[in-house]
């Protein structure tokens, strides 16, 4: 698989244009005083299906052949990107089947269903989802989407940095969640083409820094723990995601759980935006880690598909 | 004191521009859906100090001479009118004093507070807030903003709907929230000025349904309760508030407690926005009391400031 170029988000996202929500970058005073910059948050979590995910789902789908569309698609994804496949698939009439980890959280999986697609539930480790998934594409002839080792995944992703920079190109650091490292490969080579000035850096939880200890020892190094509460972030970067990064982003930098919940509490009380906490991990590194004052900081808010009846910062009860 | 014109509100749209967020306007088809219209959100929770209150204070600021600036304003509220003339006060470098009912959100006082605003405490009826602001007055010499009883205010919060107007003149329905009435009397002079096919109708809580009554009725009717959960329409209309809605609104629709608490998670839970109760009212309108189909229903979301401890949809704990 290739690495996208500048020119392939600019081109996929007149293809999408017409799907996608362009999401609104939202400021805030309070949120600026506080980080000392100026700060955008590019809230893709007003996207369609609550997440940035759809944008590459949407684009993955649409450059499916006649033959690939025939028997639907499949995947396996925590949530977000289930969700993105399944309304993509949904719009475009096909079926979609889901493998979804046990652990993923109830909100997601509702709306995964929601969209009509068939679920199957599997252990939370890598493989079980990969043997589950293997299965079910044998057996229904379905095209695998992956969530992020596909350039069509990246290309879409990349769509949302290109709007935020066609109307602030004058940002000095943009910060994206990592995970598998779709959101930040495309953010990256999106950001780097058109404001090469512009630092790129990732941020992802202290619990599964392994695009941290990629990027450090030069060597892909699969997640080893996925307890971290930003459920987004608990996949490993792939070999097409670890090689745009290693071209295009500066740095990551990792964030504990408690500062995730205290960013995530700090943007829904001071911008009335409900994030998830994946969202919160970019927001956290702004607020306790950056190393030096950036002028115009672009924050990509990922997503925002949580559960409403138990929220981190309330006591068990 | 005379009603305003649309031009009234075009001209301060103009002076206020620079101060206000224009926010936006968010859409989601699963809203669109459920309500079997296409709606679109106005969201003043992303306004500043968290509600379209701003709009309305800072202008009624704007437009105070020298000598009615020299010592300071002052003004009674249950919240985001109160949060609105601190942070406009603090921008004009003059002093804030501001009376709150004893059963104001906790979070509204903070940041009232947060604004530098110098607090009184009192009683929940209109009588006291009243009596109080006028000793203060008397004491320090402060400006009085009223919260509505004020064509300057009325104009400032009608450029809201302008905005929205001016995205989607094609509306054919306009919700407002209703309280004390200057939203929904500036929302209705814009919107009838603009859109004059629109209809224009208030929402207010069954258990303060004093609009509801007085526009009945023909005759001011003060609220009797202030019991519902929507804190931020626990006041009667004023007589200014009172003629422009009898001459610019179709109705008032009433929805009950129950009701508001559900269309406020629905917009939570489908659109990743925090709106707070007031917000929710206008919703709840739509979702469960429109007497036939409109094509395109524009909704004022009031504002988003609410505390995250305790969410009226989680069991006491």
């Amino acid at each position: 698989m290739k690495e996208p170029t500048l020119e392939d988000i600019q081109q996929t996202h007149r293809e999408i244009s017409d799907h996608i929500h362009h999401t609104p970058v939202l400021t805030s005073r309070k949120v600026n005083n506080r980080i000392g910059s100026r700060v955008f948050l590019k809230c893709e979590n007003f996207q369609r299906a609550g997440a940035f995910k759809f944008r590459g789902a949407c684009n993955a789908i649409n450059k499916l052949s006649e033959s690939e569309l025939t028997n639907g698609v499949a995947t396996h994804s925590s949530g977000n990107h289930a969700q993105a496949v399944a309304l993509s698939a949904q719009m475009n009439d096909i079926p979609a089947y889901i493998v979804m980890p046990e652990n993923a959280p109830q909100v997601k999986v509702d709306a995964v269903r929601g969209y009509g697609a068939k679920i199957t539930f599997c252990k939370s480790s890598l493989q079980a989802r990969e043997e589950v998934l293997e299965n079910i594409v044998e057996r229904t002839g379905a095209t695998f989407i992956h969530a992020y080792n596909n350039t069509d995944i990246i290309t879409g992703q990349g769509t949302a940095a290109l709007e935020l920079l066609e109307g602030h190109p004058q940002l000095d650091l943009i910060l994206a969640p990592v995970g598998g490292g779709g959101l930040l490969s495309g953010t990256a080579i999106a950001a780097s083409g058109i404001s090469p000035n512009a630092k790129i850096i990732g941020a992802e939880p202290e619990v599964a820094n392994d695009a941290y200890l990629s990027l450090q020892t030069g060597k892909l190094q699969p997640v080893q723990s996925t307890n971290t509460i930003a459920d987004g972030l608990r996949t490993s970067l792939s070999k097409l995601t670890f090689n745009c990064i290693q071209h295009h982003v500066a740095n990551i930098i990792t964030v504990y759980e408690q500062e995730i919940i205290e960013a995530m509490r700090f943007i829904w009380e001071r911008m009335n935006v409900i994030i998830e906490p994946s969202s919160a991990v970019p927001v956290a590194a702004a607020l306790y880690h950056l190393q030096r004052n950036y002028d115009q900081i672009g924050i990509i808010i990922s997503g925002g598909n949580v559960g409403l009846d138990h929220l981190p910062w309330q006591k068990e009860g």
